[in-house]
């Protein structure tokens, strides 16, 4: 009998445990997960983390927004390291697999090695990314997009959740209940970054493919807008003195959406909305709004973006009105030459892959500016994601994983 | 020089510094105050009214849902006392003389008469009504509605504020932190009932008038509409799948402001608003928001209450809608005989008087059910109230004070 291949060492039940295991922090009654970034939940899922790492022999290092690495030495530990994850922050419905699965699936491929005894030319990192969610911090990927610069620590550090936190002292407190782990600067040079990631969209599902191939991120932007009016008397004030600013940002959103009803894939959202005094009988003083804009085609976005910017200002009424675009992350594709190393690993592996497009944004967007990036998608139940519901088959999980390895493997050895 | 008559011993500076000093309980840096019922902040201010009643030897007492009574001894103990008073609960961006000028023109209009060593035939209880405002626990009216027996205190207990904390609870922590004040049963026996408030509408000021005689009150309903649809991601949802309970409650807000736009007086205010989870790149799952609804003509309130109810069905599309209805206080007059009191008063006070509606809701709704029921009005500046901007004339809050206790003290001494 031949000895296993690498692929064949994943060990698929080790690897759901961990998933169940992780999920019972900020599990929800509804099966769901609610594990905001830079939380109570999240410091004790990454000392789990850190845990598993370092009964593996890892290093775990951490950084200014604690963005967690671990780390398998390579045989030139000089060598610039291949990056593999993803993050383990949810949505406040969030499912079980976004994102800890992409940390978890690496985890496991450096598990696998482990116990081969095989260790690369390049040490291979995995890394938890901090707030790619955006959830209690908006906008999110805020790991990702310091760690290669694309945005600056004053920024992100002032970012407020909804009571007033800033995610700089959210950080501080997670760094100090750190137990013993190194802190590194921002921008080291990585080699490559792969993250494997579940669909969040029906189509590997429908060809019944176990794993994609993602060849581009659909572009987003995201807006604020703001609506001032005036408090007033639910019982007094004539509607025609009113400067009631949730009726106006009525009036905005349903123009807007109004606007995005064609071409019928574009997706935009309105997510957040939040009303100040909120109270039954009190006009609106105050509301502000989210607006989550994306479709592949660049000149569509372009178009609904202008009409986004009119249909605040023509329906804001008596109120004021004031819009900020908080992203502008174009559509991108990921390089030929890490789609073909992701191609051959599953061909080593022979798992079936096909191309696939991903229409959610993820941390592998800040790192394709920087070095060679990939990822590697697993189908998940009806596209679900963002929500209890979300599901992935064990097999699917499997087969995943084991391109994950096959690839950085391959990746960690070039010179 | 004759001896100062009671409306003389009026003192009006005594009266804007008391309502200064309760302003600072709770007071916003906008100027505004801030006093939710049952909080820390109206413990303080109950304390500090307690504390002024005991300085002219009233007795306080209390009972299960915290509403206070200060009581000025008549000749006759056992005869039924008058009451008279307001709330000392705000709006979260409410003014400083909204509820709190009634309270505090009855304590002052009890001290004149215990300055001049005047007691009436029967007592006079001064009451501070809990939870009038209903932004806190909804609806409001609690104490008094509960006093008068048109609530059920299990009811009443089990409301909820926004953070999960039953008004029960909220009431058993001020009673806990109450010295030495007795707690009575609801439903004592009442002579008459009489409120001091700001109009808090244009009329008065406009007419130059200092003092109105509510005539009646407006009508209003109140509802709760609950939306549920799913939670899905921003990024990969088609707009054909999602089940977006925004979007569904958006449409149904449009059509309800459109079906209120005629007669041209209808006060429509959709003043809550709550998305869930309220991220900004996940379709929203479930929205609640509230309706309150008031017109002087009840059959206008009827027909918009129809279309309310069609509008929240038929613009549901693939969402699930429920409406409650939580509140609906038909208009009503006041008696002749209380309107007479007032006027008579107001007469002997020199005070010019002129009759007005009052389009918000009182607590001396709840107490018109159950005993001769007349309310005082004040102008306040340009209508404004539930806002920082809620301003009264110093002069004017002293002429309503003089007429309420002329009104008063002609009460308690009728047989």
């Amino acid at each position: 009998m031949a000895a296993p291949s690498l692929a064949e060492s994943i060990d698929g039940d080790r690897l759901w445990s961990r998933i169940m295991e992780l999920a019972r922090i900020g599990a929800c009654e509804d099966g769901g997960v609610d594990r905001p970034a830079l939380s109570a939940a999240e410091i004790e899922a990454r000392a789990l983390l850190v845990d598993w790492g370092r009964e593996l022999g890892l290093s775990p290092s951490t950084d200014a927004v604690a963005n967690l690495f671990l780390r398998y030495e390579g045989r030139d530990p000089a060598l610039a390291p291949v990056m593999t994850g993803s993050h383990i922050d949810s949505q406040p419905t969030g499912g079980k697999f976004d994102g800890v699965f992409g940390v978890l699936a690496a985890l496991e491929a450096v598990e696998a090695l482990h116990g081969r005894g095989e260790r690369p030319l390049r040490s291979i990192e995995i890394v938890a990314w901090t707030n790619e969610e955006g959830s209690r911090f908006s906008p999110g990927m805020s790991g990702s997009s310091l760690f290669t610069g694309a945005a600056s620590l004053e920024a992100v550090m002032a970012i407020q959740d909804a009571e007033g936190i800033k995610l700089g002292d959210a950080a501080a407190e997670v760094l100090r209940q750190d137990h013993n782990i190194q802190q590194v600067p921002f921008g080291r040079k990585i080699a490559a970054f792969l993250e494997a990631h579940i669909e969040q969209g029906p189509l590997l599902e429908k060809a019944g493919m176990p794993v994609g191939i993602v060849t581009g991120i659909q572009g987003t932007r995201r807006y604020r807008v703001r609506v001032k009016g005036e408090a007033a008397h639910a019982g007094t004030a004539e509607r025609r003195d009113r400067r009631d600013a949730l009726m106006a940002a009525i009036r905005m959103i349903s123009a807007i959406d109004k606007s995005a009803s064609y071409p019928e894939d574009v997706k935009l959202t309105v997510g957040m909305l939040n009303v100040i005094p909120n109270a039954p009988s009190v006009v609106p003083s105050e509301v502000s709004f989210s607006i989550d804009l994306r479709h592949p085609d660049n000149s569509v976005v372009d178009r609904i973006d202008a009409e986004i910017r009119q249909a605040v200002e023509s329906h804001k009424g008596p109120c004021e009105s004031e819009l900020r675009q908080i992203q502008h992350a174009p559509s991108l594709d990921f390089p030929e030459s890490m789609r073909r190393v992701i191609a051959e690993a599953a061909d080593r592996c022979s798992v079936p892959a096909m191309n696939v497009y991903s229409v959610a944004g993820h941390d592998a967007r800040q790192l394709h500016y920087v070095c060679p990036t990939g990822m590697i998608f697993v189908p998940c139940r009806a596209g679900i994601s963002h929500n209890p519901e979300e599901w992935v088959q064990p097999g699917d999980l499997l087969a995943g994983t084991r391109v994950l390895a096959s690839a950085l493997w391959h990746l960690a050895n070039q010179g």
